[in-house]
């Protein structure tokens, strides 16, 4: 019987492709801009990351606070100059982010069967509700999950709720994300096991994190293939006397 | 023992004014627009009403893919020369849809009371995850709620998964809204009963249904005040044998 009696999965950069999209989004959004302002500086992506920081309190997450967090940068970079017909190529760059084909994490099906075959597992996802439930339905995974949580911020209180509802206790939880901040920090803070799978790429809002480095609980896993042998380990410690 | 398990209360115009605010935003919108162009043909919000259900495929509901397909809509309706300055006014104006304080219904905390005494009680709200959340924190009504789902959808689909998890009956389980479309003819169409709560504005996607006037397991009130009696109805007809 196993220890870990629930595992999450996160969506984003673990389960599928997302961060890739973002950057695309990013420097397109820059060659924008670069038709107004020099871009030698490099303070464009530093002002949109600080525009998506100030509105993340009233948009959330999700890729249409991107689009206008980007517009309303794009009018404040350029000093009122940006044309209409730019604005709408910004908005067509946030289409394109929503309404790409997911691509799934390489080795991550058999990951996820190989742990769904001894454990019920939770998929755990922050964003905007309509796109993850799309990219959910889109990467075939759905059924393999007993539970999908799609929730707004994935903070110590968040894991608490979701734990609360599985009625599992912290210590019977593991976690498996890309983001210290976002899906390990919160989770090992409460008692229960991380495993991290970082991705090549990483938001600097997902990169900040007050995890030490020799945080108990948390174990590092370089592909999604590594992931049942990580959990077997947490199994082994937990078993222990 | 009551015969109705689980009841379910909308949240957009049932427990809280929302219609009001989007009104607001598209009667400013119209202003805008009519910086450049004609609005005796009336063809502003008809255009906008257009571009919003062609984005609901790809933005789901909510105030932000309102401000979306407003941008949209303008740079449509302007033929490209909208100015950056009247496009951050169309970001404020979403920015104060999703930023208001919220009112809530006139008598709807006693009619909730009322009837989580002796029910269990679902809070079934569709939109933006990030939006409602903050409108189920500062209505002060999440305590009172046994349960709260944030939907993308609010069809038959969405209510045999929410009806599943809370494990009830259709026949159990009673719908409380103001949208004859979204929160009372899918739940008629499954079985279960309906109380349908008008409120003086409804948005034109919203008024569309199919349903007919002679529906069985549907009740109509006038006002919040009146839930509890309706319900006890249900309760009535419900047992007889």
């Amino acid at each position: 019987m196993a220890q870990i009696e629930w595992v999450g999965f996160d969506g984003d950069d673990t389960l599928w492709k997302s961060e890739d999209y973002y950057r695309a989004a990013e420097a397109a959004f820059e060659q924008i801009v670069g038709h107004y302002i020099d871009l030698s500086d490099r303070r464009t992506l530093a002002h949109l990351l600080a525009v998506e920081r100030r509105n993340l309190r009233i948009f959330g997450y999700g890729a249409k606070g991107m689009m206008l967090s980007m517009i309303e940068s794009a009018i404040e970079l350029t000093g009122e100059r940006i044309s209409a017909r730019h604005v709408q190529e910004i908005i067509a760059i946030g289409r394109a982010t929503l309404d790409h084909p997911v691509e799934l994490i390489e080795g991550i099906v058999a990951a996820v069967q190989a742990i769904a075959a001894d454990h019920r597992i939770v998929l755990i996802t922050k964003g905007d509700l309509f796109h993850q439930e799309a990219k959910i339905v889109q990467s075939g995974l759905s059924d393999l999950f007993h539970r999908i949580e799609v929730v707004s911020e994935k903070d110590a209180p968040t894991y608490q709720r979701v734990l609360r509802e599985l009625d599992v206790a912290p210590g019977r939880f593991a976690m498996i994300g890309n983001s210290l901040r976002s899906d390990i920090a919160p989770v090992v803070g409460l008692g229960g096991w991380g495993i991290h799978m970082p991705y090549h790429l990483t938001w600097a809002h997902e990169a900040e994190h007050d995890l030490a480095e020799d945080t108990p609980r948390l174990l590092q896993v370089d592909a999604a293939w590594a992931l049942p042998q990580a959990l077997a380990r947490i199994e082994a410690t937990v078993a222990e006397p």
